[in-house]
């Protein structure tokens, strides 16, 4: 391959401030979602004008402890919501939508755009937080004029029911944003990604084309949703106790499976974890799940049923701790699990989630539970479109220029050799980070900026407040704890009148150990306070962090946090 | 499936204490390696003689933050040192020889038994702790009179050369330990698993077999390591500039056809990491390795080659951000990647490792170096026997009772299932945890006992002074945070001289939150002091740990560690 035929990052290396924004011209920057699964927001601007995509949270990785989500950076608009025409949300699930309520703290009117279960979804989650949104429920092939953007809505299969694609018609170009998708053709409801669209949206031509990423270096065809059915029933039919079905509470297509196959069975089943319940009763009431009479059971009235008539539905296939299906594998949960029962996992394996997922697999093995999962049966298909259908899409829609999105380098990378193996030139694939800058006029798209992006975390009630910094303590503090020592100082007499006393915690060190240290600690405090009685009590405890700090390199060959306190009397 | 047809772990719930030990039974008691891929220490215990089987470290997971090793636990034989015979060494990993150290404090002449690669592995460790063991080198075929216990050694083939099993043989019965094995029917060095051996003590009769159970769960057959070679070659041919590989320091096989495929293309290779350095340097002058006259270079000599006559070869598979290829990702290494380079990782991915892995390989991309690893290309096979091997072993041995070993509990039922399946009857499946005591004798294995065992940590210099308890504290720490409460009392006027003063560390929280809670403190401490002059200075911590505690929880819903420091003047 020569150099232009090498598809990088590169061009993306050496750009600054983006110029200011001309008339006619579309700027698009993603917020988030770019390098990382999750937290995916762009922002579209146009004459003055905003239109967000998406606004999702990013879950943290370990190192990030302490760390409940991490959002998107605002920062960018934060001064601009007033801006701000409406948010398309493409689809309900968290990495789309679990930052709205923080934005909308910022400014509670900002409408947000979507289908019906994406809204009541989002609606759900805002009552929560006290927030009542301004909604516009769209459907596909509906066409809505949002400031100078025109959205046309199009339907795409993806692992929750009711996700959109939109087309975005403006002065500048046409953009096509697909948000999650992959192209089942046998979808449980029917509703498959609507290639004929694609088809009218590539022959009127789409300037820039925004893809789903996450499967682009998987090859070959995601399998269809409707094997899952087969197993579940051949698993169903095998078991002579409990099962208990463990997957994401938003993967409705997925519990109706589950449903279909106790009703056959005849099961009832018992729907466990908050956001479980909650969703599918959502999808219920607008029609999304289709419920038998009498099959659901509340938790508390399973005991009362024999074992194999029992199928528990509930949240935890990915390791969570606090959740039901963790809780029930290390009997801390009402539903005491043993020999005979099983368990079904039927979800993806997150990577970073491994050792979780797999102790609890070993504890339930432990207890003598038959544990199902996908690496035994096929219990599990991703929600992502993989490489053999990002190429029908390409072809299809014929793009002039291919931004990928909604994955990490490795995945932005492989949708970008798709699309160059399909004829888009390496030049128009826009390889962006979070923040890029990208422009759109007259079919050319150009990468002309960059803007910091940082990570915004939540942790508890707060939002931004912890600091790379923080995490950076708090890594330390993990790996080495923390010796706080503490002196009362006479400054008249320049005498110790406490200590040093040592408080150490998360060190691996006995008492004794720290004895040692203590005349040294006391030797160079009163040698500095003789010295010159103008130190400050920051300069002691300078003093004190340098004299146990050098000391626990050497002797203990360790660098835990140091927390020196002089008290002056 | 009947009862008395499923495998479990249940016959081990109800044991206690084991009983005394008569004269003429074999016990068998593994001080780590079941239910955990790790730390491999089996324990044979005869008319008042132990021969161990193994002494190797564990890698600490996320939840156990500043360990560096995991030991066995060997608390069951500290007061037994002068019982022991000797330690069996089946090959030279880590996770079988590195407590060898840690055992050899504790007594230093305890005799070392193994195969030369093996010995010279754990002698360079060794050296490092300035220990020169008692050692008997071993051959396959060879037998060994040690105390009451017979052992013939037997070659494996493995992901390390001069791999053994060993057959046990005593007035109690004959016990097969394979060590680490698979069955490569091609293997680079021509030495085969014996399974003409295999068939030989089956004839005899075993006992009891103690297989590898790590890759039970694994349907088929490993593949040969000879099938990386062309794998390797291919990716040579085709690359441009310079080819980094990574793999693990022990792999002599996959260092040897890196170093081939380097020959074949006219590149010069440089060992990078000192681990690979010595373990090769060590490989190299036993005959393990053959290096081509000529072809290693030192590393600071790569940067005269053109780099298109460059490979690499490096440790840090595994993500480990100390090592060359991490550094490399990051930019930190004075090997500087760009465009056009290749990165091979020739490795496994170890679960847990999957975040730290894509990490690099993202950065890697991100770079412009094209990444090739197992998922893109066969250029890694395991080290250990699938279901399908085992299956043959299992018949050509014919055990007369099983305990799967080296593996976590879905590993060990998994091994104990195909073992089942070609006809050992249930009730002669040892399921067994660390500690699960063995008594053998006449042909019949039964579980007699349990005896406790505990994680042993290492922690910089120190081994077993970290505690479960410190791993709380650090897990605390790193998820919360500390506040520390810092006040100086007169006993005597009952009113407090200095403070409090507050210093938080990883708690997020402006210090404006912080003045709200000081009046709270004071004022506890005041009623306090003034209602019982009898407080001692512990009540008094305890009076600022409740404050703070419950207003923490309260206000900021966090729940830090409280760090409360009294000093009285």
């Amino acid at each position: 391959m020569t150099s232009s035929d090498t598809v990088t990052f590169d061009s993306n290396r050496s750009v600054a401030n983006p110029p200011k924004l001309r008339p006619g011209t579309l700027r698009i920057v993603a917020l988030g979602g770019l390098g990382e699964v999750g937290r995916n927001m762009t922002v579209y601007e146009l004459d003055g004008k905003l239109l967000i995509v998406d606004c999702g949270v990013l879950f943290p990785e370990e190192e990030q402890p302490g760390v409940d989500l991490i959002l998107p950076d605002m920062g960018h608009i934060k001064d601009r919501l007033d801006d701000v025409i409406g948010v398309v949300l493409t689809h309900g699930h968290e990495d789309h939508i679990g930052a709205v309520p923080y934005l909308l703290r910022l400014k509670q009117d900002i409408p947000l755009i979507g289908s019906q279960l994406t809204l009541a979804l989002i609606e759900a989650k805002l009552q929560e937080h006290r927030i009542r949104p301004l909604t516009l429920t769209v459907k596909e092939g509906q066409t809505e004029q949002l400031g100078p953007f025109s959205c046309e809505f199009t339907a795409v299969n993806h692992s929750i029911p009711d996700a959109l694609a939109v087309m975005i018609r403006t002065v500048a170009g046409n953009v096509l944003h697909t948000g999650d998708f992959k192209m089942d053709q046998l979808p449980l409801d029917g509703r498959i990604t609507d290639l004929r669209a694609f088809a009218r949206f590539g022959e009127e031509g789409v300037d820039l084309f925004l893809p789903d990423s996450t499967n682009a270096d998987v090859p070959g065809f995601t399998a269809t949703e409707r094997e899952i059915g087969p197993v579940l029933e051949q698993k169903f039919a095998a078991a002579k106790q409990r099962i208990i079905v463990a997957s994401f509470s938003s993967h409705v297509h997925r519990v109706q499976q589950v449903i279909d196959a106790a009703a056959k069975h005849r099961r009832k089943v018992a729907l466990v974890g908050r956001s479980m319940v909650r969703n599918m009763s959502i999808a219920e009431k607008l029609g999304y799940l289709h419920v038998p009479e009498g099959i659901l059971v509340d938790l508390k009235d399973v005991e009362k049923l024999a074992d194999d008539r029992v199928v528990l539905m509930c949240t935890g296939s990915q390791g969570e701790p606090m959740a039901a299906l963790s809780r029930m594998a290390n009997g801390d949960h009402r539903i005491k699990l043993n020999q005979g029962d099983t368990v079904i996992l039927a979800s993806s394996l997150i990577p970073g989630n491994e050792n979780s997922v797999f102790r609890i697999i070993n504890s339930l093995m432990y207890l003598g539970v038959d544990v199902i999962h996908k690496g035994t049966a096929r219990v599990h298909v991703s929600g992502h479109a993989s490489a053999g259908e990002l190429l029908y899409c390409y072809n299809i829609i014929k793009p002039k220029n291919v931004m990928p999105v909604h994955g990490e380098t490795r995945h932005q990378l492989a949708a970008a050799k798709l699309a160059h193996q399909t004829g888009v030139p390496v030049k128009n694939l826009m390889m962006c980070d979070d923040g890029t800058v990208v422009d759109l006029k007259g079919g050319v798209a150009k990468i002309v900026g960059q803007i910091d992006i940082g990570y915004v975390y939540v942790d508890g009630s707060k939002v931004g407040l912890v600091t790379d910094e923080d995490l950076k303590d708090r890594r330390v503090l993990a790996e080495e704890g923390f010796i706080s020592v503490v002196c009362a100082v006479n400054r008249q007499t320049g005498k110790i009148v406490t200590g040093p006393d040592i408080l150490a915690r998360g060190v691996a060190e006995t008492d004794r150990a720290f004895e040692e240290v203590k005349p040294k600690i006391a030797q160079a405090l009163e040698e500095a306070v003789r010295d010159n009685k103008g130190h400050t009590t920051h300069q002691l405890q300078q003093v004190i962090r340098r004299v146990v700090g050098s000391w626990a390199g050497r002797k203990l060959r360790r660098r835990p946090m140091i927390v020196p306190v002089v008290v002056e009397v």
